[in-house]
């Protein structure tokens, strides 16, 4: 057989043959046979076997697969006990790899499928020397329980004729109206923001009778009743919810109220069962109906819902923290947490402080000043100031961008690449993108230190999403207000607090007094399992523990390490209680974990969980 | 440099070396060939160079490139024609292989790229003999007003700090609030159906702006009030609306409800400048001014537009044609046009007559049926059935299919290579799929033909799609009304007509009296250009001329042949006055070529209309 080849230099002639044709490269072989031997030493229960193929230096993040939880295992030991603990119920097979892998800088990148018994997975694998580095393991479906999409779509118009049909319109009034009536959800969510309306379409197409139970009355809201100026600070591409993308013309930094549309409209199309305008007043499990007890207020009507699993969706944030001055009840201005800042309108003329230095409070004082308004930013402590412009390309770029398109890295792709590095090690990935940013940003950042502003970039350098991950708050996404505080149009006081406050004014610790009409409070949330102690109990709240986090021993995020996010996502020390939320990518993505650990469960599939975190610290 | 190949038994050691390779085929290599040559005999003005290239039996279908126009060229002579009198204007250029060529049963297949002066466009070409058989230049983009995807989106967020902005929510709310009243839209568009908010997507996408006329109060509200049986007939793939796509799990079938809320969403999302509950009262063109005088009345209040270019999307029935029949005035039962049937729960315990045997005949009868309602089917003449499964395999299954898909056939390559079939021989490739549909339902058909149905597969064997695109009518897309009919579940009286209609029955032309407390005249539409006649005067409407057909000499579609639908997507011979409509796969490709051509004008590029057709039919 001729080929017709032009390769480098070499050509060939020839005659016809196949249209294109795939190289099998040395890199995809060496994967190929990693993945064998790998797959042969699970399947043959040979655990020492399957270290040997890993560096000592090796890590294993599984999402649900092999430890029904949310894990990393770090090192041999960790990796040894969690397969002496997994592999006979896990049972993995099929380890074969997906596309060509790749090689730069002396590390071998790779996508595989595999099995469990029950479940098809999809992973992702680093190879150092020929040795696993990193590898990730992640559920995609459930065997026999799959997402009905494509062929498996339903036909929708039953064909034929049948007396007293009913139409699917009917069927899904009727099933609306009856779910939490006459018939008890399998899942409640409380929280109808983008976190429990994402969730709630995974469960939709999972077959998971749902109820989002949600206090404002329109999917959205908790976006429209914002300040008017506030868009997203990510990128587009980093912000679809599953399903359904974002139109390609859609802004950079999308304005809360299209979200806000977004969201209400996506919650229609996927037809989830959303309860508006509905309170949870208090949950308790009850263990003689095996459900929980959750009792709302619909439109000033007392339910009691019995689902078998509850979501709290309410975002990380837990309430509003506001710190307790001296003299602030003398106060004559109007005075209130940054969330519920109803933006800079009535304010005109006035003078105004904002205590606290990080998202909020730069939104508030840049939206104050855009009107015109005299407005001193209080810092109390540092914050990082990331850039947004600089932030898309540098951190966010190579995974969620025009670019990453390009480069064949869709938003599916870029979450399972940002899945892959463990958090171990993560702010090794992050600080050379902080460095760079130190540089490319200098002018800026000069500028902020000259004007007093405290500056930081994490304890180590590593920058913002370390410190969300961390903290979920010590920074500002600039876009914009920076400059206002670096040219000195928002006027600042750094490195002190307010002592006291007066009936017109606030006394600071260094003894400045500030006339104020206005004083917000940009002091940040509680722990989020706060509104546990109040849903629940406070022992429940005990018990959950700490959300958020990852036990860095760095500012607000006290040891011991864990290795994953406090209580996010995965089983926690309650029973049938869980938590979801996170950013919108976080939300998309372990959206899908999340919902499959409790369609399994309503199957009647053994779910052994693995690793269950213990709880270090309760608040 | 070593290769490491694999390659049908041949095998080469090697190193490392590219992942992948690419083999240029002779197929490809004909191809680039072709382009080539075409390109430069182009270039040089050179049509009879063109023409060499071409095969005797030859056509050339430009969707607005060259011709601004929707229009095909059949042979060389029409070719001929064309290139002299645009190709000075037109300026052909880069005329480049977009991916690899395929051949099959002496045919080559190719995707291509090109530009002219002003534009960017996508083509297809299918060689035999390496000559030219058909070929197809569609406009995809004007350069310079391309739409702001992707790379280029907005950014959205104003990033720096301005006084007194105003932010997206307040200037969208502020330009629909001036739309209509203090600032006039480009383009009014008369009818808020799938075609209307189809289009109106387009425009908003390439920033023209426009106002869509509804005169019921929601988007999809046309949907709603049909009978609660109705779906699609057809399926989901075929089915989608612009920028984006109904979602993997939508049923294949889709019912009218679940349409009605995407194309409500869908407008909300898209931001169209949507007019409910707005009847358009008259229309005319205002010589002095340049634009029309729309005059519309909107929630009871007359208000007068001004548009530049007015679009009529009413869908392309016109109005309801209902048959004068002796005594009519003197039934005391319900009578009305099947677009006027609210369903089947009424008549429970009634007898009905429906008059006609097409789609809304078959779909009227077997919804009362299964409300157990007696009910018999009037046919005058024959009906094509095709049944929907064997349609959605045969007809539309390499195209439109979860099959078509996996292929790397998705929706817009479908539109593509559907458009790429020249109408002139449309039926040659239709012919063998309904032998084939023949012979695979021959089962129902004979037991159709036994029960006394008037069954035809067109004039000449081509079923479905060539009916609808000559008549508009004529079928049935079988969901199951026609083994009610077989079956006798559904009576039927064939070759005969209703004589004349009494108080209580109807008599049919062979004498039989019906019974009758219900009489549906499934009888079809008058040609669109009757809704013309009443919006502006008769005159225009005769203008303008008879509306879809393609001039065939079938039923229903007199000469002359017309090589394209009349009117359709296209200039009219009313300047300023466009008609859009067709299923939802012609509105979703077709007013990719509207918008454009209506673009351009509003940039005030040169629009030099190629061979506007003629009117030859009135109404």
């Amino acid at each position: 057989m001729q080929i017709n080849l032009s390769l480098e230099g070499l050509t060939f002639n020839g005659g016809n043959c196949m249209t294109t044709a795939t190289l099998e490269n040395s890199v995809s072989e060496k994967v190929t046979d990693w993945l064998d031997k790998f797959g042969k030493a699970l399947e043959s229960k040979n655990i020492d076997s399957a270290l040997g193929l890993m560096n000592k230096d090796c890590y294993w993040r599984d999402l649900v697969s092999f430890t029904w939880n949310i894990k990393t295992m770090e090192g041999k030991d960790q990796i040894k006990a969690m397969l002496s603990a997994t592999l006979d119920n896990v049972k993995p097979s099929h380890w074969v790899l997906k596309e060509e892998a790749s090689e730069a800088d002396g590390v071998i990148d790779a996508w595989f499928t595999f099995e469990t018994g029950v479940s098809r997975g999809l992973g992702h694998l680093r190879l150092k020397d020929g040795l696993c580095w990193t590898l990730l393991t992640t559920m995609v479906e459930l065997k026999g329980h799959e997402e009905k999409t494509g062929d498996r779509r339903i036909a929708g118009a039953e064909h034929g004729a049948f007396k007293n049909r009913k139409t699917y319109a009917e069927v899904r009034a009727e099933d609306s109206a009856n779910l939490g009536h006459t018939v008890q959800p399998q899942v409640v969510i409380i929280g109808g923001g983008q976190g429990g309306i994402a969730l709630g379409a995974r469960f939709k197409r999972l077959g998971v009778p749902t109820i989002i139970i949600e206090k404002n009355a329109r999917p959205g809201d908790s976006w429209r009743n914002r300040y008017k100026s506030l868009c997203l600070h990510d990128p587009i591409w980093y912000d679809h919810l599953p399903y359904i993308p974002f139109p390609e013309d859609w802004p950079i930094f999308s304005p809360k109220d299209k979200i806000a549309d977004w969201l209400e409209a996506y919650t229609k199309i996927m037809e989830l069962n959303y309860w508006g305008s509905t309170l949870a007043k208090k949950c308790k499990y009850d263990e003689s109906k095996g459900t929980w007890e959750v009792k709302v207020e619909k439109e000033g009507k007392e339910i009691v819902l019995r689902p078998k699993e509850l979501v709290i969706a309410l975002g990380v944030s837990g309430y509003a923290f506001v710190p307790k001055i001296e003299g602030a009840e003398t106060f004559q201005g109007d005075q209130h947490h940054s969330s519920k800042h109803p933006g800079p309108e009535k304010y005109v003329g006035k003078k105004c402080v904002v205590l606290g230095s990080n998202n909020s409070a730069h939104d508030i004082c840049a939206a104050l000043w855009e009107q015109g308004i005299d407005v001193t930013m209080v810092q109390r402590s540092s914050t990082h100031i990331a850039p947004s412009g600089a932030l898309m390309d540098l951190a966010l770029g190579g995974l969620y961008s025009e670019k990453a398109l390009k480069n064949g890295i869709d938003h599916h792709k870029g979450d399972l690449i940002f899945a892959s590095v463990p958090y171990k090690i993560m702010h090794t990935f992050h600080i050379p993108v902080y460095d760079e940013m130190k540089k490319r940003e200098a002018d800026l950042y000069g500028r902020l230190k000259k004007a007093g502003f405290m500056l930081d970039f994490g304890p180590d350098g590593s920058g913002l999403f370390m410190k969300y991950l961390r903290r979920g708050s010590g920074y500002y996404i600039d876009v914009g207000a920076s400059e206002l505080v670096a040219n000195g149009s928002v006027k600042l006081k750094s490195n002190v607090n307010i002592q006291k406050i007066n009936p017109k004014s606030v006394t600071l610790t260094d003894g400045t007094e500030l006339p104020a009409d206005l004083l917000v409070y940009a002091t940040g949330y509680g722990s989020m399992n706060n509104w546990l102690a109040d849903l629940m109990t406070p022992e429940i709240a005990d018990k959950v523990g700490k959300v958020w986090g990852l036990g860095s021993d760095t500012p607000k995020d006290p040891g011991p390490w864990e290795g994953e996010l406090r209580n996010m996502w995965k089983p926690s020390n309650v029973p049938h209680l869980w938590i979801h939320g996170g950013n919108l990518h976080q939300s998309r993505h372990y959206s899908q974990f999340l919902s499959l650990q409790i369609k399994a469960r309503m199957e009647g599939i053994p779910t052994p969980v693995y690793g269950l975190a213990q709880v270090h610290h309760t608040r």
